[in-house]
Formats: C-alpha cells, structure tokens, sequence
C-alpha cells in the first residue's frame, strides 16, 4: 500500500503559522535556542503531533521527539531538523525540515505495520544565537557533548542550566538524552539549500555529500578606553576599535590560503560612547572548511593573526574555540535511497556539498546520515529575504517521506 | 580684605559625593545628560547651593544656575563646568570644575559686595553621551542651538524632548535659556587636562590658549545579512563589517594628512548572531583639528573615503553631521588675569591647547572665555582610571577663586 502523499497544504500551513512564532519587525523570526518563542515553537509541534495520535517526548537535552522514541529491539528511523533560529532569521531553515519530518511520520504510521519505527526529533540550540554551543540537541543525542556544559554562558552571560531547566531540560541528567547506536537506523535530515547552487544549475532537489566543518573563536580585546580628542595618536596603545579593524580583515584574508570561509560575525564594543576610545571588543570568528585538518589549521593561522595585530597594537587579546564542528561524509547508501526515491518520480538531483553546519552532521558520527535539499531564492538565508518556492518546499517533503518509506518499509533496507 | 582660602576638604568631599551618583560596576561613573543618574547629580549641586545661601534656578536648557542668574545693570562672572559623563566616565571631567565654581562663589559671596556678581553654572549634556548633542546647554546659554532641536534623539531612538521635560528643561521655551552678551563679563572654567602634558613637564597649572573643534560623523552601513557559512566569498557584496573595518582604519590614517586626531567611537552591528554576515553597522567617527578650515576639509575627506569604501564593497552608506564645535582661540586678557593670580603664589604655569572639547570654546563666542588645567595621572580620562592628585585639584580650585576675585572685586579688571 502506498503512503498518503504530503499535504502540501497542511505542510505550508505549518511552516506559516511557525512563522508568527517569535516575528520580529522587519518581516523575520527570532527564536534563539532555549528563549521563550523556541519554546512555543516546540509546544506548537508537540500539539500537533498530539493531534495526530502520536506519542511524544522530550529529552534531558530538551529535544522532542514526536513518533516512537527508538527503544529496545528496534532500529528507528530519525528524521529531523530544529526549530531555534538566529537573530531575524528566515522563516523555513530548521523549521521546514521538522514540519516536514512530522508529516512523513504522521502519513507513515497511518500505514500501520513498518519495518523500523519513525520518529521527528527537533534538536535543540541547533544555531547557539543566544548560548553559544551550537548542535547542542543532536551532541547530547549523539553522547558527544564534551563542553563542561554547566559553564555554557550566553552572549549576555547568563547561564544555559536555567534556561535548559525552563525550557523543560535538565542539565545534571543530561547523559540521558544519549541514544544507543544499535537502536538507529539512519538521520535523515531535509532542509533548505541556503546557497545559490540548485537555483542557478535549476536542479530541485540537492543530496548532500559533505558537511563542511566549522570553528568559532571567541575573541576578547582588552585595551584601555581614554579620551578620544587627547589622547596622542601616538601613544595609542590602546586603539582596540583600530586593532578589531585589522583583525576582521585578517580573517576575511584568511579565505586565500587557509580555508573556504572565513567571517567576523558579531562584534560588540564598549564603552561605545561617542567621544571614548575603545576600550573592550568582543567578537566572533567563524572558520569552516570540508577538511578537518584544514579547518584547524586556518583557525590556528587565525589565532596566530590575532595575536600578532593585538602585539602591534599593544592591546591584550584572548581566543577561546567557543565550538567546534567536524566536517562530515554522509552515508552512501542513504544517498543512493535518496537518488532511488526521486528516480521513481522523474525528479532531478544535484550532489551538493552543505557549507553550512546541520544536526547531521552530528548524528553522522553514531547512524548513517544524509540530507536533502531544496533551493533556496537567491541563495540567501540567516535573514527574512529567505524564501523558497512552495512547490519546491512540498516536493523536498514528499522525497523526505518516499525516502523514509523505502527505509522502513522492510529490513534491510540500508545497504 | 582677603577671600577665605578654598576648603580642600570640603571641595574633596563634594567631588567624593558626586562620583558615587551614577557609579557603575567597574567604579567609573555612568550619568549620560538628562539620565536619572544626571538629575542626582544636578539636584545635589543645587542643595550644596542652598545650604550655602545661595540664590539657584534652571533655565529651559535644564542647565542649573547656582547663585545669582546674569540680569540687567550687571557684567556677571560666569564659572562653570558640567556634571554629566560618558559611559564609565571618571569622576572628576566637569564635575571638578562645577564644584570648585560653586566653592568659589560660596567664598566670594561671604565677601559682601562685589563690583561683578559671580555664579556657577553646571551646563546640561556637554558630552552628548546619551542623547548627541553635545555642548547643549552651553549652545542653549550663548544662542547657538541652531540643529533642530525636536529631531534630536538618543543613540536608542528616544527624543531629547522628553528627557528634557523630565530632568525640568522645557524644549519649547529654549530661546529663555540664551544669555545678553551685555550682562556678561566672563567665562572661566576649570578642568583636569585629560592629556599627558603637564605631568610630563610637571607642571601644576595649565592656562589653555586653544581648544579643538570637532566634527562628530554619524554613519550607517546598510549590506544585506546572510549565512556566513553558505555565501560564497566572492558573492559578499554584502560584508558590512569588513566595509566598517576598512572605515575604522581610513579615519586612523586621516591623522597622516588631514587632522590632528581622527577616532572610530561606537560602533554596533546587526543582527549580530555568531553565523550570520552583518547586515548593518552603525559607527560614530570623531575627528579633531585646532583650524576650523583643516577640520572641515578632513571631515569631508572622511566622507569621500567612507563612500568609496563602501562602493568598492557594494554596501550603502549614509553619513551625518551629527555634531560639530569650532576651535576656540581663549581671551587673552583673562589668560593674563590667571598667570597674574598664579604668579602672586609663585605656581609655574604652562599654556596648552586642548585636545578635548569644552563648553568655553562654546562660550568663547559671545564673551571673553578662558580655562584653567590641572594635571591628569597617566594623562588619562573618559575611563575609571582618570585621577589626580588632590594637591593639585585643590591648587587648581584655589587659582579659579583667586582669578575670580581679581575680576570681580572692582569695575573694569578685565582688559
């Protein structure tokens, strides 16, 4: 028997009505992991998954899981994504592929009996716009979450075991949200593109073959704020506005030899008063590259350019590796399902590799793991000019969902 | 019969006093003009006032008058400073010179008669901290408030207007506020020289012949945020804070050829989130020349090299004048009266220019206006660290008393 197909408008309705969640001014949605619209968002995935008659659950790590959480005597197939954001971000990203993800479950259980279970997972703080230790749901569900995690601050220095422990996590049981390996299947993870490639090559669907890995700096520079108008050029010693300039432009240098991007994202300066020199910046360098020992070694150089532009410019610098993820191969054969899946209904496939960060990429270090992609409107997410044609957006559901049926429709499938 | 000698402990006390309104955590002081904190501070000074007798009231700027306002059939004898800071200010700037002034006046009047009256005046928001209009209550005394004054708003959006209804000024009435050139006689300020000078040459007085002008650049990058890790780096046209970087060291570098300081201030980016290209900066550039001829030109020099800029990275740029100050050349007469007052107790004296801006060279244009400096510890101010030596700020006290009553105890001392 053939599933029921996607609902394109039940699914269309969903990614809109999460768009009000956390709406900001401009048109965006701003749900940093952990914040109160991220957990309205979740409670509105959860309502819906009860209104379906499935089981739900939330983890120490707060993931929900909205299916049969994979259990003893099983291998469960995991599709998922996140519903935290950015600051003013899009309105589908991570938001899309667990819509998506709770519909082929819903349309799948409707079938009755499955080889392997199926089940939504929405990680966690997938972006870390408010706590910075981004991928924090699928590291807890993967057992890879080696931050002394208590000390997980935010930007604004507040703790994450509070906010964790508000937003219905617990931070000392955390070990709890690990999954065992022998009880999954595979992660499959639909998303949008976020880059330019299946819009300018006119490809719908996009399998993901590299996972590009990333290291984020956190860099503090310390000099000594002083009057603006008497202090002598010349002994500014302290000319932490100056020495922050030449270190965003180190960076963005570092992409001709070191690694494929290299970007200053956020940067905070005190005392901002319009007549002192800088005396403290805050900001945050974010290095990625498909090669792991590429990628740390082009974070070292940008260690290295830091210190050296803070030396000369007499300022204290100091670089912590707030976090850090692996580049990532996915799985073969989960590829070739993909590929078999959309064959079947005559669409066309691009492989592509991900230069942005996904749960994925995580969950690829305990289960087989893929994603699909759908392109993404010139290109552009991580702000509200993210968009994506509706017809792409259901035709990357129903790949989601034939891929997921062929899986678990009989073991043994992956192979 | 001779003044009573400044009390240094009463004087250390009053300063002592003020820098605990507005203390922030770091043990600086925080009291932007027109804050709660600002108010505090103005509402001590004026019961320090009526302790001592004194006449006091406030004009429609919110500047506090502490003795007798100038009025028809008088040449009054202005003494003043100001009371509000920037952010995590020291705790001397121009609250040293209000307290001394208003210690001055106190003496003076215990004299009796006085050919010239004598009054302090605290002006409001001389930083422009908070809301950037800098010298406002000094424009507001001499006439020249000439920026529309309803269109004046706080660095977060909020209008002068209200904040000024609320610390008791009256935007609608400000024209009250100006002064007649004909009741004046003078204006004398003192301050701590917030440069390396003095203690360099140790010196304990400076007597300043000039004060830079300023011309402060309000600028806005407009790019377009995006994913920092899926945009490829040749599609940035959008990378709005490599654009600020290259802007914060064009204005370093106008001090090569074009002024004599020349600083990047504040600056604040958007969205701000660790993953995501900045879409918008906003910065303040702050330039400085003693010719008003060279200040202009390299303000226009920075404009050009902002604009160029940000057409080379395909960003949108807006810059404006949001506030500027003429270099002031001191009246040399009244520099004469303070070298007179030090040499009769045989204290060396140094003329100096100052590189900071000061609501005398406001003054300056509508009566003969001087100013006397102490020395700076370390030449530093804007931060917590500012300090001096108490010898030294009650010697500096004592030379404004002792040039005050030089001046106002008989008709035509000034000449």
């Amino acid at each position: 028997m053939p599933a029921q197909s996607v609902n394109g408008d039940r699914l269309l309705r969903g990614v809109t009505e999460l768009a009000q969640i956390g709406r900001s001014e401009s048109g965006g949605v701003t749900r940093p992991g952990f914040s109160p619209a991220d957990l309205d968002a979740h409670h509105y995935m959860v309502r819906e998954a009860e209104n379906s008659g499935l089981p739900t659950a939330v983890d120490a790590a707060r993931n929900p899981w909205l299916g049969p959480r994979p259990h003893p005597g099983t291998t469960t197939l995991v599709l998922g994504s996140h519903l935290d954001t950015v600051v003013d971000a899009g309105t589908l990203n991570g938001t899309y592929g667990v819509v998506s993800a709770l519909e082929a479950v819903d349309n799948l259980a409707s079938l009755g009996f499955l080889a392997h279970p199926v089940v939504t997972v929405a990680f966690a703080n997938e972006e870390g716009a408010r706590h910075p230790r981004p991928f924090w749901g699928s590291l807890a569900a993967s057992g890879q979450l080696l931050t002394p995690a208590a000390a997980t601050t935010a930007y604004d220095g507040a703790l994450l075991r509070g906010a964790l422990a508000r937003a219905g996590g617990n931070l000392d049981a955390i070990e709890q949200a690990g999954l065992d390996l022998h009880q999954l299947l595979a992660y499959l993870e639909l998303h949008i593109e976020q880059g330019p490639v299946l819009e300018r090559e006119r490809m719908p669907i996009g399998i993901v073959d590299l996972i590009v890995g990333r290291v984020q700096l956190e860099v503090e520079l310390t000099g000594a704020a002083a009057h603006a108008g008497t202090t002598p050029m010349p002994g500014r010693s302290d000319a932490c506005a100056a020495a922050a300039a030449e270190i965003v432009l180190a960076v963005e240098d570092l992409v001709a030899d070191w690694c494929q991007v290299a970007t200053v994202c956020r940067i905070e300066a005190a005392p901002n008063s319009p007549n002192t020199i800088t005396g403290l910046v805050r900001l945050t360098v974010d290095v990625r590259d498909t090669d792991e020992g590429q990628l740390h070694q082009a974070a070292d150089e940008a260690v290295r350019r830091i210190e050296s532009i803070a030396q000369r410019r007499t300022v204290k610098a100091s670089c912590t590796r707030a976090a850090s993820s692996k580049p990532a191969l996915t799985d073969a054969a989960l590829r070739r399902s993909i590929a078999a899946a959309a064959a079947r209904r005559a669409v066309p496939t691009l492989p592509l590799t991900s230069g942005a960060g996904h749960d994925a990429q995580v969950m690829a270090d305990i289960t087989p793991a893929a994603m699909i992609f759908v392109p993404s409107i010139g290109g552009v997410s991580h702000t509200p000019h993210e968009d994506n044609s509706p017809d792409d957006v259901v035709l990357g559901a129903q790949m989601l969902q034939d891929t997921a049926l062929a899986l678990t429709s009989h073991p043994g499938s992956l192979a």
